[in-house]
């Protein structure tokens, strides 16, 4: 097939509170350096650039972000920075950028996944969109199930049905269910069982046909989108997204359109996947030293008796961390998080706490 | 008896590089606010001037110090703070201190204690100075020692001999010999026998019996000291003193003169002393909230799960601290330590690690 009409989408409006303190509302977690060299963005685009080419790349992120966009992501066209006007979940997001993909192309097929991902096999991750896409011109939403490692309660799931047929030696299943995050117990189960995928949030579809799904399933999200796109290259368009997005209620796809829309298929990939969802989440991927240390930043670290930690420390500043067993440890100019890893997924807590007594400075 | 001939001198030229990283070279322990709002050196200072008026308090420093010790201690005249061109240890500095006095006044009796100690019991400490300096007045080289409540290792002991008498209803004692810092088996036989006591480095004598005591003892640093009592007032005292000091040993006035010298005697006190030695020393002195952790500083401290630490924040910063149990962290401008209670002792090896790795800025 040519992959003329396949476009990207990539979602870049999260606050990823969890990567706190250096996820920040200035810049969130996508914008940072936290896997690699370069930002969690720059490298979410690099992975899908040898398949779809940067004019066909859109990334959707906050009015706030477009700067910071566009000097991230070199060659990318301003207008494919779409500003969503307020973050209100992925269903809206991803039907507006259905929307702004139609106005170009009648035959768009979009491939959606966020940008603070880390895949570490990239050609796989490509094979696997490519392949979907094929799947996705026949009208189905595609899924991309991650094959999973470990029995994982941060995650939904995916049951995988009977098999719709095999693209590019890609296997391709019906989906039987979506699961919310389960038990430990339930969790092996799953993973026992064979059937079961991560849902990863990566989607491939057209286009026309995720509009479509929202015109049955989320018709007030349709009604707004519709009135968006009547007016799209005219003046009043962006008061009329202003408005609209004012209306709508957050909505996630997953429980928008996927739980309950027909033609849900999932594609299994073993691509070395993790959402990056937290400090411990990030140490897991990044090489450690003599005592399974993990020592980032530009700043100095001495870690004199630590072990299995992560310690980062920003410029200018000396970290010295005695005795720390498996602790996160991330000092930013102005705001310092020590966490035990099996907690760094409650970090999101004290940023709600942060919020809540209006310490806008460190948010 | 009057007390017009007992002088005040308050040694201030240490290095405090277990308090690391509050203490630096800039603002080493005793200028530092740590145990109250006011810096150790005014709290001592404080503690001794309902019986020591300032006009008879000396403050022995580093060059380097002189307008902090100045900007610290309100009406202290300048002629008050000696300068000791470097540190050669606690029996240089005592000498130089006993020149001055008898420069002044050849009956001077001096109290001599660290600007960086902690008593709780101020009256108790003043009512045990003004009787040590009756005993004093005999010729005896008195020492207090401290009340053991614990068998602690990081101390040298005192043990007490016969009673040589009792003034003003403290009982005073020959002292037996000093013990170096035991090992927690010996510090427990010590502690449990009664007859031993911390050696907290208080030492009240004349200035003439000490000098004395010095002739026989450490000549040479008399020979030296006696070089530079005879040009006192004159403008080559200055020149001969950084002289005789570039020549000077270390030595301590325990190794040099308490452990060799005759007429040693030993006045014991419970007045709440401690040396604050380290931050779990410090942490121990302070109050503590419902969840037994001691939260300073003039920046914002989170704990949630945190116990039994001390957590201290510099000025605009946010210390988050997760699920630490008996932990230190303490956040300054550029450098930030944390380290188990239990190996606080052990914050300066740090300090010595930084300074083989000539990081000159974090000292």
């Amino acid at each position: 097939m040519s992959n003329d009409h396949l476009y990207a989408v990539i979602m870049a409006g999260g606050i990823g509170s969890r990567l706190w303190p250096r996820s920040r509302a200035a810049t969130p977690k996508q914008f940072l350096d936290l896997a690699s060299e370069r930002s969690m963005l720059r490298e979410t685009v690099d992975r899908i650039r040898p398949l779809v080419p940067v004019e066909r790349i859109l990334v959707v992120t906050g009015e706030e972000h477009r700067e910071t966009v566009l000097g991230q992501v070199p060659g990318l066209p301003g207008e494919n920075v779409l500003l969503e006007p307020a973050p209100k979940g992925t269903a809206p997001c991803i039907g507006l950028a259905a929307v702004a993909l139609l106005a170009r192309d009648n035959d768009a097929i979009m491939a959606v996944f966020p940008a603070d991902h880390v895949i570490a096999d990239a050609a796989g991750f490509r094979r696997a969109i490519a392949a979907a896409a094929q799947v996705a011109e026949e009208g189905q939403l595609v899924t991309l199930g991650i094959a999973p490692d470990r029995p994982e309660t941060g995650y939904g799931y995916i049951r995988r049905g009977e098999l719709l047929g095999t693209y590019d030696d890609h296997p391709v299943f019906h989906v039987q269910c979506f699961a919310e995050k389960p038990d430990e117990a339930r969790a092996r189960t799953f993973v026992e069982s064979g059937e079961y995928y991560w849902n990863g949030g990566i989607f491939i579809w057209e286009a026309a046909t995720i509009l479509w799904e929202m015109a049955g399933l989320l018709p007030e999200l349709y009604g707004e989108l519709q009135s968006v796109a009547e007016v799209w290259d005219a003046p009043e368009c962006l008061p009329r997204l202003h408005e609209a997005w004012q209306a709508l209620p957050q909505i996630t796809i997953d429980y928008g359109v996927m739980e309950k829309a027909q033609r849900v298929v999932t594609l299994p990939v073993d691509i070395g996947w993790s959402d990056v969802g937290n400090w411990a989440a990030l140490s897991a991927l990044l090489a450690a030293d003599e005592n399974d240390n993990v020592v980032r930043g530009p700043g100095r670290v001495l870690a004199p008796g630590s072990r299995g930690s992560y310690l980062y420390a920003s410029a200018g500043r000396l970290v010295v961390a005695v005795g720390l067993e498996d602790f996160v440890v991330v000092d930013t100019p102005d705001a310092l998080l020590i966490c035990p890893k099996d907690q760094a997924q409650d970090v999101r807590d004290v940023v709600r706490e942060l919020q809540a007594q209006d310490l806008q400075e460190y948010l």
